[in-house]
């Protein structure tokens, strides 16, 4: 009935702008568990490297393992196409180690398709107008994708009670702090046949 | 469909000797959260403050409470009643805070049957010898009652699935950190319609 040796699998996500990024990072630093690493066909760029920055594929060889159906999730960006490969987590979660997803809301659903097991983190930015002063700010993205980013938010925000739990990013620590508590909650639960 | 503002009912229960009592003292001193008062009709001791320690009730008082189902849970312990007043509880509840109950085995499946959205939380000895020890240690009981403990400790492991996390008390302050992690976790909850 238990299974005490498996890790958990941590998917956070939320909107673009959000500061998933920021946050995790920080959150690396306050708890031991392990990054999944993305799998993509754009080309490696300098000071890349493979199996740590990225996991470098083909497009052949990417859409075969679409159709193999070896990813929790992947999405094609600017003809690129990006994934995460199911047997790199697994192998992570059979060491017993929690594994860290950071994706867009769009993989999220993907993921809780295939793993609603997993626990799922929304990270909230404190209002919209805040959102879009960080979007701007970021000066990544212009004008029309700010508003097709924003347009986006309401879409996103209704997908929130797919999640376990969310958290306002309006203080990057407190916010890694919240997210750790999570992670160490989780291993405490009884787990339960479903 | 989300009830920001009322607060979590966290049940902390397990073994008698496990050490409930000193690690929700340690707990405490780490996190803000509202500990509920028991009612009783044994007799005040000097020192101890109505409302503070207990709320004293006659035994006709209390058994018109029982029969008005006013209790979360109550026991008959060596002639005299023991219980948490509903009204109490709720209070804190609803001014938004955290209400901790401190309670044994037998009490703790009470509050499952009146309130399953409450958050249950069993500590466990590190070993059944050292619960053991524990018992024998504190001097409180004679063998006799040490047995009869230990005896009931294969029924209480039996219900453990009716608890949403464990904790092995190794440590307490390992293990207090574990419960507040559980309760900066369980505010970060989405809250679903069931």
């Amino acid at each position: 009935m238990e299974r005490e040796n498996i890790g958990n699998l941590i998917v956070i996500s939320g909107p673009s702008g959000v500061g998933k990024g920021t946050v995790c990072r920080s959150l690396l630093k306050k708890i031991e568990v392990v990054y999944s690493i993305s799998a993509t066909t754009r080309r490696k760029r300098p000071g890349e490297i493979q199996g740590k920055d990225y996991f470098y594929y083909t497009r052949e060889e990417f859409e075969k393992k679409i159709n193999e159906d070896a990813f929790l999730e992947w999405a094609r960006v600017y003809g690129n196409y990006y994934g995460t490969p199911i047997e790199f987590v697994d192998q992570i979660l059979h060491e017993g180690k929690d594994c860290i997803l950071e994706i867009d809301t769009q993989g999220a659903l993907q993921v809780k398709e295939k793993r609603p097991e997993a626990i799922f983190i929304f990270i909230l930015p404190p209002s919209k107008e805040e959102l879009i002063r960080r979007l701007t700010g970021r000066g990544t993205e212009n004008e029309k994708e700010i508003n097709t980013r924003i347009g986006k938010l309401e879409e996103e925000l209704a997908h929130l009670c797919d999640y376990d739990y969310k958290i306002i990013n309006d203080n990057i620590e407190i916010a890694a702090e919240k997210i750790k508590a999570i992670i160490v909650a989780e291993r405490c639960r009884v787990k339960k046949n479903k």
